[in-house]
This record gives C-alpha cells, structure tokens and sequence, in this order.
C-alpha cells in the first residue's frame, strides 16, 4: 500500500509535469523555462501544503524522484511535444489521476501534522490545485482553476472522504482510497460533460433575454 | 482587549476578503474563484508574514475562524455582488481599518518573535499590504499598492508607532492603538484628498511645460 | 574570505536590487514600488532558499543589511534613473557577479543545512535566479530567465561546482572560487555573444526553409 501510494505520488507529479511543460512549449519557453514549469506544476502544490504544516525541507525539495519524474516529463515534452499534444485528451485523464492522489495524499499529511479538519481539507485540495496556480502564473495567465473548470471542487470532495473518514475512525487506507475514487469521478465526469462552477452576475436581475444574452458573451 | 484585538483582527480579514471578492466578480472568475480570491486577499499578509518568522502552521491555516469570514465575505459578495459594489465607498473605508489593524498586530507578533526593529515594522507592513498583491497576481494585474496609491505608507507609519512604542517600553496597548489611530487617518486622508506617491522621472530634467505634458499623459 | 563572502553578498543584492528598481521605473511603479522591487529582486531567492531550507527566519529579514543596501539601489535608481539606465550595460556585468555570487552561496549553504547534492545544486541555482524570477512577476511579465537567456545555467554550474568540490573534499572556499568564476565567465560570453537555450519545435520536423523562417519569426 506504501509503495503503491509512492508510486502514484510519483505518477500524479509525472502528470502534472507534462501539462506544465506542454504549457511551456506553448508560449515558447526555452529548454530551461520548460524544465522549470514542469517541475513548478508537479511540486509546487506539496511544497506550499508542506511550508504551511512546518515540514520544512517539502518532500520534493529533501528527496530527488520528485525532480526525476519533473525533468523526464519536461525532456519528453521538449523533444516531443507534437506527439504529447497529440495525446493531451489521455493527458487530461492521467491529471485527473494526479489530481486525485495529490488531494487524498495531501489532506492525510495534513492530518498527520495534527492540522483541524476544516484545514486539513482545504490544504488537501491545495496540494491539489496549487502546482496549476503557479503554472498558469509563471506564464501570466489568471490560474484556469479560478475561473473554467471543475477542478478543485473534484480535489475538495476527494479530500473531505480522507478527513470525514478520520474523523469516523476508518482506516486511513480506505478512506484515501474512497477519496480517490470520488474526486477521479467527478473530474472525469466534468472534462466528459464539461461541467463548469457558476460566475456572479454583474448586475440585478434582469429579463430572461437579457441573461441570455449575457451567457452567450462570456462562453 | 485581546478580544477586541482578535475581533478587530477577523473584521480586517473579513473586509480584505470582500475586495479580493469584488475583484474577482468583476473578472469573472466562477464562484470558487471568488471564494480563493477572498481567502488569499484576507490572509495572505499574515500567512506571509508567519512563514517568514517561523510561525508555522499560519494563524490562518491553524485555525478556521479565518477561513469563516473569508468565506462569508465571499458567498456575501458572490450573490449581492451589485450591493457591495454599490457600498464601496464605505468598503474602502473598512478596509483602511483593516490596514491599520493587520499593520500593528503584524508589527506586534513580528517583535514578540524576537525580530529586529527594523524588520519587525517592514513585517507589520507586508502584512497590511500582502494579501491585496496576490489579490493582483492572481487576476494578472501589477498590483495597486506598487503604483497608484498611499497605501503602504499608511502601514509603515502604524508598525512603525507600535515598534518606537517598544523601545520606549510603552505598554504594547498603548502604542497598537496609537499605530492604528495613525494608520487609518492617513489612509483615510489619502483616500479623501486622493494623495499619491510621486514616479520617477523617466529622463533627465525638462522645462515645465514637458514636464506637465508628461505629467498628463500618465494620468 | 568570510567577511568578503560576506562583501559580495550584499554586492550581489545591491546589483539585484538596481536592477529591480530599474524595471519598476520603466513601468511607472511610484516611489514604495520601486523600493519594493528593489528588495524583492535582491532578496526573494535567498528567501525562498531559506524557507525550503527551514532556515527561519531567513537571513535577508533576521539582517538589516539587506534591506539597507536594497534601499539604497532603490533610491539612487529613483532619482537618477537617467544614470543608471545609461550605465546598464555595466550593470549587467555586475549583475553576472551577483549571480555567482549567488549561486555558489546559496549551493553552500543547502549543502550546510544537510540537502542531498542535487537539490543543494538546485537551489544554488534558485538562489541566484528567483529574485529576478519575483521582479518579473509583480510587473506581470513572463519571467525573463524562462525565455531569453543563458542566465540559469551559469547558475546552474558554478552551483554545481561547489557540490561536485563538496563531494571531492575539496575545501569550500577552493570550491565556491571555482564555481563563482565559471559562473561569471558563462554569463559574461552568453551576454557578449548573445548565446541563447534552444526553444521547442511546436510542430514535427519540417523542410529545412521552413525551419528558417519559423527562426526569423521568433527573434
């Protein structure tokens, strides 16, 4: 059970990699900018997590897997991004995998570092969501998770399974793997269906046209 | 006391996190973007600033008073986003008190950790002036307090009173609500009276008409 | 050596900081702005290094000397912005001091506080690049260290020479003389020939004209 969650750890951070470096030959970086996107998306996430609990050095900092998978993926990228983009809809559900392992695997950490399960949770979902968020960043974009998809709500979920199931006294192991599954399956459904998160309306309720309207500019 | 001060202190996050939220809303993030935007606005001065002396895990992070108040300064904001636009008069009002109480309550836990006068009144500032940056970040946006407002001033000065107040041995009471008092009047002042900071010159002195011409167009 | 380690240090913020300052001028940043920029540029890769590290609190804040010398590049750059930008390209060879510098410190310093030799390396690196990194991302521009330039990589080997001489037992100081001037002397040539990182193909292998012309439109 260990090694399988080490080795989803590393997979999950493979992943993310590849999604940053595919970023990265996106807006022309050079070889060095898409290494360091790669493993700013694959890290980033658990190394705020770790710097908020006090686990100073971050896991991905202290060992050097984590900086293997960044680098393979961002090399495999760089020499062959047309294949990579060629199979980003695969991608898209290895990072819902990554997403997945990253919220679950998170929210157990945070537990252990005796933080309370409302937080636990939200860092749960951070480590997440924040590798993304630093990406999209790096690049000048406002971060995709804030404002097109139903990603962290899936992250959330996933997260909430580990922290409700602590608190009821399931063995870890179950509630991670509960956990996991959820947030796959919300995820996954949500790049199938393309669910989105509501925005606010700018103004006061108006005609139902008007609303229409409305809708339509901002898809 | 101490309870006014943590009152005062959750009155600050909350009305911080009402402008990350009113920023949000107006670029269109859905609505956990709004709810990040309020949570890091409200909160990321003082995470900041706990990281950098060593106070992990964050006031923020460890307790969820905190992450309450963003969120209701956020589903607030998210659903009567026209009302708080409307009241944003008065929320730039509250949001100068919750300058001047970020700015000495940072002050204060900066030099209770032992750091040097100097850096304890740099620290209280950051921690009035820290959240609205990453508000500006996140939305690709250089941030207001760096080009366009006395603002950070208006910290400096409070932790400044309340650090002099600790040389001098003056009860910390004393010297937090001095700080504050100072503080906000200069901020509301700056706010009333539209003060700003100067830019340089971009080249070497001009007649007076460049000058206003130059003047002008940056307006 | 120590107290010229120490000399170069603050040299090597002091360059940062200049450089900081100057791009906050270019882009209308008020007065608090440019002083920002200026010790965010100097001093965000040590901190950074320092907290991955759990070296709190880091140097640049436990220290006033940082600060102090930040401000000064900040406020000569504020008011004689014509002079520094006409003595930039000088600068820019300081700067490569800074980076060394930098690089060759901040390596040593992870290998004191136990990092295995390629995160050590790495942050060597870090150290050297992420106050730039920062400065970048506040004007909301794409970091220029990702894109343009050989500047990590120099960072990269003089970092990597101290490991490698740690490794060796050879004595530190022999080590960080060595990796300072290899530093130096590959940033120096990649500024006098313009030697830039390679960039990724976006599409598979082409004729070679069209290679060319994809070249030209990317200059």
């Amino acid at each position: 059970m260990h090694i399988l969650l080490a080795a989803l750890d590393l997979l999950g951070t493979f992943v993310f990699a590849l999604s940053g470096a595919m970023v990265a030959v996106r807006y022309r970086l050079d070889v060095f900018g898409v290494l360091v996107l790669a493993f700013a998306t694959g890290n980033a996430g658990g190394i705020t997590r770790d710097l908020l609990i006090g686990a100073t050095p971050p896991a991905a900092i202290a060992d050097w897997e984590y900086l293997g998978v960044s680098v393979l993926a961002g090399v495999l990228t760089f020499f062959w991004y047309p294949i990579t983009h060629r199979l980003r809809r695969h991608v898209l559900v290895l990072d819902a995998v990554g997403l997945a392992v990253f919220a679950v695997s998170g929210a157990q950490k945070a537990l252990v570092f005796g933080l309370n399960p409302i937080m636990a949770t939200l860092l749960g979902m951070l480590t997440g969501i924040g590798g993304g968020m630093l990406r999209d960043v790096l690049v000048v974009q406002i971060p995709t998770v804030l404002r097109a998809e139903l990603y962290a709500v899936a992250g959330l979920a996933g997260a909430g399974v580990v922290v409700v199931g602590h608190l009821l006294h399931v063995p870890p192991t179950a509630a991670m793997v509960a956990g996991g599954v959820l947030c796959f399956a919300l995820r996954f459904m949500a790049i199938r269906h393309d669910w989105h998160l509501p925005a606010a309306r700018l103004q006061r309720r108006r005609g139902v046209s008007d609303k229409r309207r409305d809708k339509d500019r901002h898809k």
